[in-house]
């Protein structure tokens, strides 16, 4: 495919770089049991990565097995997104390829000749003590990987020279980062999973009406007349006329994304045709298909195909395609590993591979089509960076939502931080803060009848019964979603660098800043690109420390102009946008919209940091389709020289950006507390 | 040895029982991957077992990974001591003997061809609802059995007929139950690890002045010269005299007993001739041994033998044979599972069998002078039943604490819910009445200076500042540990049944009582022998329900007759025995002593529950030694015809036991609430 040899092509192009590991070796050894690896660690060195880890950030000293499963215990590595991939910030990242399951020990696991001579012979008095106590470095850390059944593996090093280059290479060998249809940077919103067709048009009209921006309308299971496991069928006693549906919500500026899961329900039209090509074991009653088979990601995909996406269906939400310890009545919550499947991998293999499986055959309907599109998906694995999928999850810790975005940033995932209940006000609108900060901007309202910032209580949400501040809730949310809006351009142009040289739209600051000590730990605040970084309130309080890195920093909100290389107490309300811009930065806000159709132009307000701001250069094509992959895209060039200009180069003829004005931000003294 | 040879005679004169399987078969598959197990299950039949399970008790619908494990994620099945091992209500058991890691699917696995018809169409409109939902079931239920890396398995079934000869073939199969010494039967109390030899006195001088009885003194690290990893030498900065320790806390009537885990430093007269037989990794900077070769054994256990037993310590706690996630510094808190081992086996292996070769080896040493004894083990395995160990565990919850003696007493362990620190007094008092009626009674000081009844916070504690309350607190303790003391004839006999026929002494109703629907899932009381029921309060307040199984039972404390096959509300205050006793009993309880020397007599007071009481037969012998193997026992039988009786019949000389009196109890009705 075309993105694939442009990503090769980048990759080829990038200086080659010595194998950090030339000197002492990796060394892969089999035995009965299966094969270990071990890869060499310097003394200082931070890891990072092992896919959608949401319990640590920086994973040395520690056992990791990165296992697909929904019930993640933080540091042991499970997660619905894992990868048997880590990164360093002394620039090199190891893959080790393989779909069995793996364990890590990141530096922990010193050999019988690594006797250090001292140790800590402090007493402990207590648990915390006991269980938290260090003692000396051996001589020789290192990475070791057990893979158990495994009859060997190979091991593919990214070289750097910096942590940035590494994780470049990374998403290029992947195929290069993935350009979500342009609407796909809007607002997502999830209908009740009971909604009826009236439902829907109650909500789309509610959201025109109020002006809260919103691009794609989701249906929960009840759109299928079989729902765990999947009919893959409308069901008409809800949705009597899905053609109308599909219609009057487009003609509204809506995409409609419809949920499901991979399990066959016997009523399925897909039922027949997979049934010998499924595995042992049934889920929900629903067959398990062989993604590994193609031919059954073809039948998959042409049902899909033929039913939902020539008719104007525009995305899937794929859900439960990760593994799970959940029992209900006498079967599984996912399949067993033992499992076997026709084409010869087992149900371990398989759950590594599942959610990528299941990506490549929904993302490649769209992509035949030559249709962009912005999915979900519940589950990921390694090298899936090209696809424009975002993760989700039903684990619902705000602290941790935010060191997601920084692991999602540094494995070529993207991640949804999805807003949904809300213990009050406060923690609601702190949710909304960092969605909106996000590669996708999502509120799942499926057991809500309305949308849950005019009533977080759900019995009376489903009563229609709403908070006195109802009113008050709608203009802020209006307000943060507006900001998104404006963000469009920016955030298209941090894809486009995704998509066409790897650089990942959402990062933590190590990836930027891999020299800098305070940096590297920091896991409460990412950076949008270069330029924004984003720092949400995940606790009680409207207070928070942010650590700004060189240079000097712009509080979004006040313009306050705060000096980099240390940490800064500072204030977010709730209708605040929790962001500091680099100083030297253009940054173009559009004009918000309610939503991006193809005929939306963005009118851009030029925001000017600092004296001597850098040129910055947005992306422009139809947002649509790929033929940027054959040219047809601009690059919009801005900046400033006393005044504003603005250069298109390019072959796209259509004109998405207008300048309307600049602004030279002007500097304000920090506030004193 | 002698025992086994008298626990295979028990299991031969078992009546033949017919192979629950015979119909259907067991099936077990092997493929590149490993094997599977496929073990028929009946509608409707209970599950129980897979060792010291922590959250659950019916493990019907799970899956379970009965793993070696320090972080017990409740119902995924890892614990200190897992077991793959199961036993029906229908009266079978089954256990996969194989020291690789298993998971089990009980009942949950429905194949592809076991389709059933209809399933729930229910809408789910929270999470709660979405996990928690069942469909219907299919037709064949089973278990299955996955088990990566092996080779093949050997499959065990105990026949019947009933659950309680299930249970009995298993221990027996294992060589039948332990017999403690006599003394382990009292109450066991852990210095804090930093304690000096004075502060053993101190607690020794403390404990008798106040007659708290009080039996095994227990030092914890710091007695030796490195702890973390292990010297095993006296540290003579902390106690300068060992003899003397030993020999005066002797002459006051406690037995010494020391912690110690297995990993060897390198200053430990064990580490050179262990060097070259030791795992591949170290653990806390020591050498893991390879307890898999015999030599290793036999060193260790000479070691011990030569510098401690004989020196006349009585006992040992071994630390840390469990498995974990926890890192610290550059080193895993244990061996990873891909270290290896000079006899052939590997680091998985090893964790399942490291707590039971340990106990082995350990046992080994008492076992060789033909003492008796009374050990404490963190990690233990299948058919361990003839070690005289009990489990302990840093988890805390008292609930699970409870359903732990349940599960124990399903899997041939014993298990101590120690008493450590507390929130408050009435959680003190609740935790210590669970321990009076357990395998072992064990007050664990490790960070506090002074017994935790006369100051629960800590800091205080250590400061020697105690409560208002302690006074009214070492009251109530005597009380209750009064009432252990006086148990102790009653709870030797079942020990002395669990070493001959293999029948538990503490164990949930559904044994007994396997056709009672409601005793089947009670997993917050336990009986202790077939007399006494056990139930215990573990919440706030004094108020309980307990269902009393068939018959009629008397409440402990108030006499009051209450009948059985039903829920009754009951209450029990902190100094209270949260007890009932069976109608017809004969319960001799002795005068609390301090201590049990081999010179203590048991002056038994007989109480007589109920008009028509049946006769109860006492074991005696020494308590010390194993002549009850060549003989050297009695059986003391009393019964009651108007009066009471007894006959003294065996050839043990001496004389545990003298009748005191006869009391008949006096039925009291249910008090009105």
């Amino acid at each position: 495919m075309r993105y694939k040899e442009a990503a090769a092509k980048q990759l080829k192009d990038m200086p080659d770089e010595a194998n950090p590991f030339e000197k002492e070796g990796i060394h892969i050894a089999v035995n009965a049991r299966g094969c270990v690896v071990d890869i060499p660690l310097s003394p200082g060195e931070n890891i990072y990565g092992f896919g959608l880890q949401m319990g640590s950030f920086v994973q040395n000293n520690k056992k990791k097995r990165p296992l697909v499963n929904d019930h993640p215990l933080k540091d042991l590595g499970y997660t619905h997104a894992p990868q048997p991939f880590y990164i360093s910030n002394k620039g090199y990242a190891v893959l080790v390829n393989t779909a069995r399951y793996t364990t890590f020990y990141i530096g922990t696991n010193r050999r019988n000749t690594d006797y250090a001579a001292t140790d800590d012979q402090k007493v402990k008095l207590s648990t915390d003590e006991l269980y938290g106590s260090a003692i000396p470095s051996a001589s020789k850390p290192r990475v070791q990987v057990d893979i158990p059944g495994a009859k060997g593996v190979s091991v593919v090093v990214f070289a750097g020279p910096d942590m940035a280059s590494a994780m470049r290479r990374y998403n290029l060998f992947a195929g290069g980062g993935s350009l979500p249809a342009l609407w796909g940077l809007g607002m997502k919103y999830r209908l009740k999973t009971d909604a009826k067709q009236e439902d829907a048009y109650r909500i789309c009209r509610y959201l025109r009406e109020k002006h809260i921006p919103c691009d794609v309308i989701g249906l929960e299971p009840k759109w299928q007349t079989r729902a765990y496991s999947c009919s893959y069928v409308w069901n008409n006693a809800h949705f009597p006329t899905p053609h109308e549906l599909i219609g009057r919500t487009w003609a509204m500026g809506f995409k409609l994304n419809l949920w499901e899961h991979a399990f066959i329900h016997p009523t399925s039209p897909l039922y027949q045709p997979l049934k010998t090509r499924a595995g042992s074991h049934l889920v929900w009653n629903g067959l398990v298909p062989d993604f590994a088979d193609s031919t059954v990601r073809r039948v998959f995909a042409d049902y899909h195909d033929t039913c939902f996406v020539r008719q104007g269906v525009a995305a899937f939400k794929m859900d439960e395609c990760d593994n799970s310890n959940i029992t209900r009545g006498d079967l599984n919550w996912s399949f067993p590993e033992l499992t076997t499947f026709p084409s010869g991998i087992d149900g371990e293999q398989m759950h590594q591979l599942f959610g990528t499986f299941y990506q490549k055959t929904l993302y490649g309907v769209f992509r035949k089509h030559g249709m962009r599109t912005c999915l979900d998906v519940r589950s990921s694995g390694a090298l899936t960076a090209p696809y424009p999928v975002s993760v989700y999850s039903d684990t619902y810790d705000l602290e941790d939502y935010v060191r997601m975005v920084c692991n999602a940033g540094l494995t070529g995932l993207l991640w949804s931080p999805e807003v949904r209940e809300s213990a009050d006000q406060e923690d609601f609108f702190r949710r909304v803060q960092v969605g909106i900060l996000s590669a996708q901007t999502l509120f799942n309202g499926w057991y809500l009848r309305n949308p849950a910032w005019l009533q977080f209580d759900k019995q009376l949400n489903n009563e229609d019964r709403f908070l006195p501040s109802a009113t008050r809730n709608e203009d802020i949310i209006r307000r943060l979603l507006n900001f998104r809006m404006s963000l469009i351009p920016y955030l298209y142009t941090q894809f486009a660098r995704y998509r066409n040289e790897g650089i990942p739209p959402f990062k933590p600051l190590v990836l930027n800043y891999p020299k800098d000590k305070t940096a590297a730990t920091i896991d409460s605040q990412f950076l949008i690109g270069d330029d924004l970084l984003a720092c949400p309130v995940v606790g009680k309080g409207d207070r928070r420390e942010v650590y700004l890195p060189e240079g000097y920093w712009y509080d979004f909100n006040t313009n306050e102009r705060l000096e980099g290389g240390r940490l800064h107490s500072v204030t977010f309300a709730l209708d605040d946008i929790p962001l500091f811009v680099r100083e030297g930065t253009i940054l173009p806000l559009a004009e918000p919209t309610d939503c991006i159709t193809p005929e939306t132009t963005f009118d851009l307000h030029c925001r000017v940091y600092g004296r001597q701001p850098r040129s910055t250069t947005l992306f422009e094509d139809d947002g649509v389709s790929y033929r940027f992959e054959e040219g047809l895209y601009n690059q919009v060039k801005l900046w400033w020289n006393g005044r504003g200009n603005m250069k298109r180069t390019g072959k796209f003829k259509g004109m998405k950006y207008r300048i309307k004005d600049w602004t030279i931000i002007q500097p304000q003294p920090k506030s004193s507390l």
